[in-house]
């Protein structure tokens, strides 16, 4: 507290990121990263851009990016916006489309940096419940709304909907913006990238963060109509107007470009999922489905909290949420097979003890 | 404009950076980019940073960096803030800091990204002239406001405003925060972080982009009291965890460890500016005394408009701001002597084609 501060600052309530734990040797599957290096190509390409040319500011439109992302989705480069992170990303897009009279309406659990976004902007919300499976019913928002964001696959919960139902959702919300916050997407859902032709009021947001394994590097994007792209680009070039790094275009670039190793890692972590499902599963883990690199799973028998303190004890972290509904629950990322085995060993090693 | 805007977005007057021309082979002296590459050590410890690690986020905190800063200054870590760039710390002093009931004060002549985040924020501001010859007047911000921020050299004036000014202002108006932005204080100003220890009002921002040379990466810093870096830490961690990606970070740190380099490049720059600034003068320009890496100059009898296209036609790209008091002139940046010496000799054959 300090007379100094804005009257906002007193009133905000800031996001807690998964913890970037400092010490080596650890198991780390409690911030949904790719258990798999970047491209090679990505890297070189990061490499490559290592020079005296550093001392210039990067293409503030970093239009390249923009040309590679439009070119794998077959999307014009005005259809892209880009900015460090998803998280700035969606920040200019509470911002600058989801701040309106009425209430913007997201899933009662989700990603927790949503309310923290409405906070700075002083956007109105109301958050409309799962059903019971954790499942999101495109009914229940059929309310007043001056827009509608969730992510797909939802966090934590790693449920998918499906692309059917999004376009009934956009198609029935035309005087609202709906955001798709598709950090997840690649790990088997279909991306509503595909929809945006057809529905001028339609927001997908992505991330190279997680299945293109570019965590460090902090790029994301948007895709949509040229209008919302443009209100996008105008509060961006209100703020800050080079976000993103000359290395960080490089790679990125380069990373849309590899799509064989694309391919090749995400379908790996898909089969790391089933794997990790069905063991925890013999371990009568109930197991939310999930369409993610991670799993919210919880054991009938022992509570979230211990579980992950016992893991942590043996080095391996994963989240756990004190919030209403999925206290009991653990959210895992999904590792290398290996990892994803050292965890149900570990397991079955805690549950006889928790449960004694 | 598109019914999906929020209110804001209608309201917002982007601000335009100086061009990032992509043809090769220009002069290009219109963004104060420092000429030289960044330090090799910079280079080197960006280039070992590039590896499997780029799949994990970085250090949402940059607690590396924030001690490589203190350590260079003499201060604790938590009198540091780092940030994409000092245009996004600016961003976030606005909100955080910079907007209250009374009005926010800075000169009539300065970096034109400030007013573009009053708009942002909706921060109420009143400019306050600046002498005939350009200087900041502290007497003239004797007068209610609400905080006050000038760059230190200005921009695009280049003047520099004594320390002993500085606190003097600081000190009057110790119920107000007074930023000063001092992109350009290494090359040839004392900064004012020699103040903070005294003066909880007191918060300096500073930039990687300018005097080491990493335009290119997006780096920039605040220090001052606590309380003022946990007001920006928590507008931070309500829009973005991670800002500085893990290659910035590294760069940045090897930067500032890497005082040798520093100090040479900084002081060739002001050895050419002084060249400059003298051959200039013999052209009959009247240049505005700078302590910048840039000097403001107008000839008496050509415009800065036919002046800034005549030299684009031979290659060389200056600034010209169309923009009241300020109109007739050109904004240099200081480029290497070879640089510098192409410029003059440019300008030897434009001056009598547009005086005749």
């Amino acid at each position: 507290m300090s007379k100094y501060w804005s009257r906002l600052v007193h009133q905000l309530t800031p996001y807690v990121p998964g913890e970037q734990p400092k010490m080596a040797n650890l198991i780390k599957l409690n911030t949904n990263e790719n258990p798999y290096p970047p491209s090679p190509k990505a890297m070189a390409a990061i490499t490559g851009e290592v020079d005296a040319r550093l001392r210039l500011y990067p293409d503030p439109n970093a239009d390249r990016l923009k040309e590679a992302i439009a070119d794998y989705y077959g999307l014009a480069p005005r259809q892209v916006f880009v900015g460090n992170g998803s998280d700035e990303v969606l920040a200019h897009a509470f911002c600058g489309l989801l701040k309106q009279d009425q209430p913007l309406l997201f899933p009662d659990i989700t990603y927790s940096f949503y309310p923290v976004y409405c906070g700075l902007y002083g956007v109105d919300y109301r958050t409309v419940p799962l059903t019971d499976d954790f499942q999101i019913d495109i009914a229940d928002y059929n309310q007043p709304n001056g827009g509608i964001i969730f992510p797909n696959p939802n966090a934590p919960t790693g449920r998918l909907l499906e692309l059917g139902q999004i376009e009934q959702l956009v198609a029935q919300h035309a005087d609202s913006v709906v955001v798709v916050d598709e950090a997840y997407i690649d790990f088997g859902g279909q991306s509503a990238i595909a929809l945006i032709e057809r529905y001028p009021n339609l927001l997908v947001i992505q991330t190279l963060s997680k299945s293109r394994s570019l965590a460090g590097l902090r790029v994301g994007f948007a895709a949509g109509h040229p209008d919302l792209i443009e209100a996008l680009e105008r509060v961006k070039n209100s703020f800050n107007s080079y976000p993103l790094d000359r290395l960080a275009i490089a790679g990125a670039v380069a990373a849309f470009e590899d799509r064989e190793y694309f391919e090749q890692t995400r379908q790996q972590i898909i089969s790391s999922r089933e794997f990790l499902v069905k063991a925890l599963q013999e371990q009568e883990f109930q197991v939310v489905p999930s369409k993610a690199n991670f799993v919210l799973a919880r054991h009938p028998k022992c509570s979230g909290e211990d579980l992950a303190a016992a893991l942590r004890a043996r080095g391996i972290i994963v989240r756990h949420f004190k919030l209403p509904r999925i206290e009991q629950y653990l959210r895992i990322t999904v590792g290398t097979d290996d990892e994803c085995r050292t965890l149900v060993d570990a397991l079955k090693e805690i549950l006889p003890e928790l449960k004694g």
